[in-house]
């Protein structure tokens, strides 16, 4: 018998307790030994829930009981998340988090303590929800310089997309339907802003290039500016709008860059839709590969926590994840990226070309007035410095 | 320094020692020491072949130097695979293999001796090649319980349905295609008529069930009946026929079945073409997931074999895989799962409608005298029955 704790109840921290429960038997036999939840940490009291006698609200209760072995954080946020993780790893207990905050911040120092203790510290749920991605990672293409990670990874603005392309909504409708449906936060700026993206593709990179990838230098954009009409475009082009984080290592450096892109029928992420989330991932060896599932949702998040534990039982006195060290990566300027850009603008199909020299045109019967461009490759340098020919652009949304 | 044996120099034999040439240090990083092939048995020689001076004809050689950790089975076959396997892991060396023959075979047996040696038997590459599916099943999915494997297993018949949907092709002219391109084997048996699939699917369900699964149990049919005629149908429904491997938790036990399925653009695996293999799990609490790559192919498959080195160098003295028991899983008959299923027939609309009741129709104008039929969901025994009063089958193809 092997005794944890759950720091927060929420959505997360309840689905890990639920998993737990329903899948006892088999979870007990896979790990060895049967996991009983002793406490629970939360602010609020459950006095409906059978949970409540486990509730405590001083976290000292479990920092200070040697019975726990192993500390679930399902609190989100990197503080109090930090402190209690980082406590728990120095008194030798193991964590297992869903929390992508918390391990894009202080990924390389939480690895590091584990590794030194002998323990771990295991976070599959940060990035992909239930989709297994941080363990193949880390297990399974060892034998593989990875390439490139494209990834869907976060399920509401994947699920906002999908709703516009499907039914000509606005982005302002769609949000607020998602905020209904409870796919989008009251606040959803760390979501449509692309700052949850960001620092999935940061731990994703951190783990395949073995540094501290800060998440403030990856060049982010969210969907918010993304309208009714770029989908119409995007149709008439035959392709879809999806918000992409992308880490590519190139001569200069490993390039990240986070923002909504165009992407043709033949790409491997084109038909991942709604709350699903997708990883792409090319090894030099392996060639392409991709994980696709649920990149949220409180049971197929549970999943991953409740899997990771079931490894840390199975792995008590050692360690297994690959530390990525302190050491900041620098990361290539994104700006020296090269790719294609579809540009909206009002300028005249001369001022276009101009700009751009060959282009493919794309002119919309209902928008009158405007022209939709696809340019040849180019730098992103090289695109602002011809965009700023243009007198007007009403949109730029990068091409894949 | 590690030294290892590679039994076989073929595809995938050399494979094998290209991938750890050439990513040797990320791969000596990982593993944490250096990877030496000291020996590689195989009848010929390699005269032009650096590997030359390592080649022995002899397996004795290899079995009996103390100094190899690790034998790499990359023959393929039941014997002397088998044979030569199981006393490398009586002599405590630990065993990576690609062959899913020996796999299905003797995976009981393997794993236990490993187990009982505290060694490891690994065999990832033996499904999906490149594609991890083993280790995530292994250590990714223990929350879950999977109620769901449906796989799009073999490279080679992927590659045939998808060049015949997408030219028109009949099989006979795809079949010499993909022969000459080195995609089918001069005798394509194992995979047209399923087989390879089948074996595949029986290590899976071994997996997720924790018993052995006889694979000769398993329902078998592939895809050498299938023609350009049927691919026409398909298209007309809207649908591709996929060569599928399913496995299913049911009330009564394993449902299990191998054959050529009509899939519609909602399924998951509707848009995996070409030599691309995809598989598609479903848990109780994770939900859907998908693991797609490259199922075959010399470097892809070799960098599965090369990543399992790594976990054995990794993991020396303590065995990593949950066996399976060798107690034989009786397999619910197939008889009874229920689906749709398409028919093509030369009896009149009233003798179809008279056999199976309500049905879709499909005409195509080009098919004049016969009739493409949609039936309703029932089971296949009753299927059966009705099917037995039209008076000429000219096809079925179950709908998944």
């Amino acid at each position: 018998m092997i005794k944890i704790a759950l720091l927060g109840y929420g959505t997360i921290g309840s689905g890990v307790a639920e998993v737990l429960r329903i899948n006892k038997d088999s979870i007990t036999k896979r790990a060895g030994e049967e996991i009983e939840i002793k406490y629970v940490l939360d602010l609020r009291d459950f006095e409906q829930d059978p949970i409540q006698p486990k509730i405590v609200h001083q976290y000292d209760i479990i920092a200070n009981d040697p019975e726990i072995a192993v500390v679930v954080e399902a609190m989100g946020g990197v503080e109090p998340a930090y402190t209690f993780v980082k406590q728990a790893l120095l008194a030798g207990k193991s964590v297992a988090t869903s929390n992508k905050a918390l391990v894009a911040k202080h990924g390389a120092e939480l690895l590091a303590i584990a590794k030194e203790k002998n323990i771990n510290f295991l976070f599959e749920a940060s990035v992909g929800g239930g989709i297994p991605i941080i363990r193949p990672l880390n297990s399974s293409l060892t034998a593989d310089e990875v390439e490139e990670i494209t990834g869907i990874l976060n399920g509401t603005t994947n699920y906002m997309l999908s709703k516009m392309t499907f039914e000509g909504l606005e982005y302002d409708d769609v949000l607020k339907e998602a905020q209904a449906r409870g796919y989008a936060e009251a606040n959803p700026a760390a979501d449509v802003e692309g700052q949850d993206a960001c620092r999935k593709i940061a731990i994703l990179t951190s783990l395949i290039c073995g540094q501290q990838v800060d998440f403030e230098e990856i060049h982010t954009e969210g969907i918010t500016r993304i309208s009714a009409t770029d989908i119409q475009y995007a149709k008439a082009m035959n392709r879809v709008i999806k918000l992409l984080a992308v880490s590519k290592k190139t001569k200069e450096g490993y390039s990240v860059l986070v923002c909504p892109m165009l992407l043709a029928p033949g790409h491997p992420l084109y038909s991942v839709n709604d709350v699903f989330n997708a990883i792409f991932v090319h090894g030099n060896v392996l060639g392409d590969a991709m994980f696709y599932g649920s990149g949220a949702g409180k049971l197929p998040t549970a999943s991953a926590v409740a899997a990771d534990i079931v490894d840390i039982v199975k792995n008590r006195d050692r360690n297994i994840m690959t530390a990525w060290s302190d050491q900041r990566l620098t990361l290539a300027d994104y700006k020296q990226s090269k790719r294609r850009f579809f540009v909206r603008t009002t300028d005249s199909r001369d001022q276009v070309q101009n700009a751009f020299g060959a282009v493919e045109l794309i002119q919309l019967p209902e928008r009158f007035g405007e022209v939709g461009v696809l340019t040849g490759e180019m730098t992103e340098e090289e695109y602002e410095k011809r965009a700023a020919k243009l007198n007007e652009v009403l949109q730029m949304i990068r091409v894949v």
